[in-house]
């Protein structure tokens, strides 16, 4: 059993992640589950698709590195050179494993195509490793121990390397070291959190917590706090994800702290976004929902439309993006619009009201603002925004004034609405 | 003068990158900028706040690189040791430049808040090392030559270390290695291709370049095509920008004959997207238009308003995710509704000339499918979905069988719609 804390670097294979816009996404997904596993990711590398550079980084990582996670440059183009690189660096020769290239016949024999010897390159596995089966694609992996070090080489298509890390890697990590560390996370969604006072009160809480962490990560999404510590149990049975409260007692009262310190800004935890949150409310709520938006041309709708089951609620949504169609599909009058102008409190609330009546749900939604670059003016600078709903609670309505380009304005909007829809929600519950 | 080939490291700097989420985003701009002096990237390096893992990986790129660039825990939180770090390293003491620590003053005197000796340590540069000053931000980088390598340190705020690159490090790289190789890059984007017949044409025109490449990024917009080389002028002045053509004269040739071979495909070259391009053209026609969205709830609406000034062409959209709606809102008549299914052609066409009867608009556009997970049968099954246009040029209506989960059928359907405008627009211009 290893108690000493474990490491590995993430070695991510292909060119085009050194120049043509592609960054090593792959890490992400594999640092957590490494991490699942008690072992932390000290370093990341990208090297191009060539032998010498991926053998030299092989290779330094190796001095350090409990595991190296190799991803990318298993395909059959000959670019291709990862499980080469690997098998070169440590002397062992490639071997075509039947039951891998069994999986590439009949991968192939579905899209009718034969298996030409290049393509046959991908059921090549260095002599003495293990194989990783690949479910869903074409390019076997492989895992072998060197010495102190795990290598693990995994193709570079995120869904085939999560699914091979998930199913077959975590298991053998775990069985290889036996690790009691482990990694606790926890991530709270907050949306218009006042962010310096938070941190402060966040900072209080934590005083108490050795070797806890806290993280404030900002986006036009809101602002997501995270805890984490690496905790280590004294046996591999009491890390078990069940068996999690007693290993580390405190940590339920640190997340209900937390919890109670963001209040009503907290809006989701983990990886919930808005729209799943706030379609949920409705769902518990049997309420339907009409959408009339302006200056997010349909942005809410979108997103609301995205979580799977929405034609439960969503009636419809109406982008009135000129004055016409503001008159004809929500029935805003043209002198309340000469009046007030198109982005106004005014506008927001006709519009709410107007598509609640027409489509004769429970909640109507309105939103009009400024998203630039232009059309905006001193008194209605761009990023100004009013959204409105009404409902069965009676009528609500804010402004806001957001900064940044026309997309960011577009997305803080679309989140400051769906949110509103979120707190009225909530309300309507007590 | 440099003839032979210059390589860099970069190297970013940030626990954040290891676990949480965050990945390295700025060697993306990084890369490009250095390609433009001729510079190609070896190796990208991702580690934690750690001085020792900072120190490794600097050592390790000091071997080889030509040029080290370091981004990231430039700031004044006390995880922040990226100078300390690299000056302990060439064992360089860290001194306070008076024009760093003036331009700290400044800005935080605008927020109202004093200096404090943590925030001051922004304004501290090894010795010898030339200060490169941050003109949108607090904490100030360096640039200083070690051996044969240039080491370059930048803030990790994007915005930041953007500028410092542009306007500090470039100008001085080009001074300092005088290189007359430069990238060469253009990307063609296409939709709809079929990519291994095309793969077949790009190979035979690209046999006549040496040095040349092709690239195929495939993604749920389409299939990027990129062309790119590396090459070596004779001369500093023969690089600059505006006498490229004659440092390579067949590069025109290239990029038309790749533009032949990609024919109605093509979309699009550069960083332009689909969106735009259908924006272009509706305003050179002078042409309005209405959507009628079932499916993509919301998103082809959502994405021609992203572009700015797309209320000159964009009347309104409507997402009629009820039946109901789609009576109400578009006119469609009930018993085509019960004859057909609302996925069918005559659907989608009728939702196209119901949009533009009612908004009274040049081009009415419906779209109508299965987004799933749930909702597919044996005759339509999850992937179906049907486009119509309608407009002066008559009724056109195309039937897709997509492949994916809800969100990316959500963006192939309305790409492929938007794909559909513009080659409508397009013929109407001859």
């Amino acid at each position: 059993m290893y108690m000493k804390p474990l490491y590995a670097d993430i070695i991510a294979v292909g060119s085009e992640l050194l120049l043509g816009g592609r960054v090593d996404s792959n890490s992400v997904f594999v640092s957590n589950l490494l991490a699942e596993c008690g072992i932390a990711v000290r370093k990341k590398i990208s090297v191009g698709d060539h032998r010498a550079d991926i053998q030299e980084a092989l290779r330094a990582s190796l001095k350090r590195a409990d595991v190296i996670v190799l991803t990318g440059g298993l395909g059959s183009t000959l670019d291709d050179c990862t499980r080469e690189a690997v098998a070169e660096t440590f002397r062992r020769p490639l071997i075509r494993r039947k039951q891998a290239y069994e999986n590439l016949q009949e991968r192939f024999r579905r899209f009718g195509r034969a298996v030409t010897p290049l393509l046959a390159k991908q059921a090549l596995i260095p002599s003495g490793a293990r194989m990783l089966a690949n479910p869903v694609g074409t390019a076997s992996g492989f895992l072998m121990r060197e010495g102190q070090s795990v290598i693990v080489v995994l193709p570079g298509v995120p869904r085939e390397a999560k699914v091979m890390m998930a199913s077959q890697v975590q298991p053998a990590l775990r069985k290889i070291f036996k690790s009691t560390r482990r990694y606790w996370f926890h991530a709270f969604n907050t949306f218009g959190l006042p962010e310096t006072d938070v941190q402060k009160q966040l900072d209080l809480i934590l005083m108490d917590y050795a070797n806890t962490q806290f993280g404030l990560l900002a986006s036009p999404r809101g602002v997501k706090v995270t805890v984490s510590c690496w905790v280590v149990g004294d046996s591999q049975s009491s890390v078990k994800k069940k068996e999690q409260s007693p290993f580390f007692p405190e940590w339920n009262h640190l997340i209900k702290q937390v919890r109670d310190c963001l209040g009503p800004w907290l809006f989701s935890e983990g990886e919930r976004t808005m729209e799943e949150i706030v379609g949920e409310l409705l769902r518990g709520h049997s309420w339907t929902i009409a959408l009339a938006e302006s200056c997010t041309g349909g942005l809410i709708a979108h997103r609301l439309t995205d979580v799977p089951g929405s034609s439960l609620y969503l009636d419809r949504g109406v982008v009135s993006y000129s004055n016409q169609s503001k008159r004809e599909c929500v029935g805003i009058p043209a002198p309340l619009l000469r009046r007030y102008g198109a982005v106004s409190s005014h506008v927001a609330e006709a519009m709410a009201k107007g598509i609640r009546r027409r489509s004769r749900v429970d909640l109507g939604v309105g939103v009009t603002g400024i998203a630039g670059p232009g059309g905006g003016t001193v008194k209605k600078p761009v990023g100004l925004v009013y959204g409105a709903i009404d409902g069965p609670r009676g009528t609500q309505c804010r402004r806001w004034q957001f900064w940044g380009d026309r997309t960011e304005i577009k997305l803080k909007t679309s989140q400051a609405v769906l949110d509103l829809i979120r707190r009225y929600a909530n309300e309507a519950a007590v």
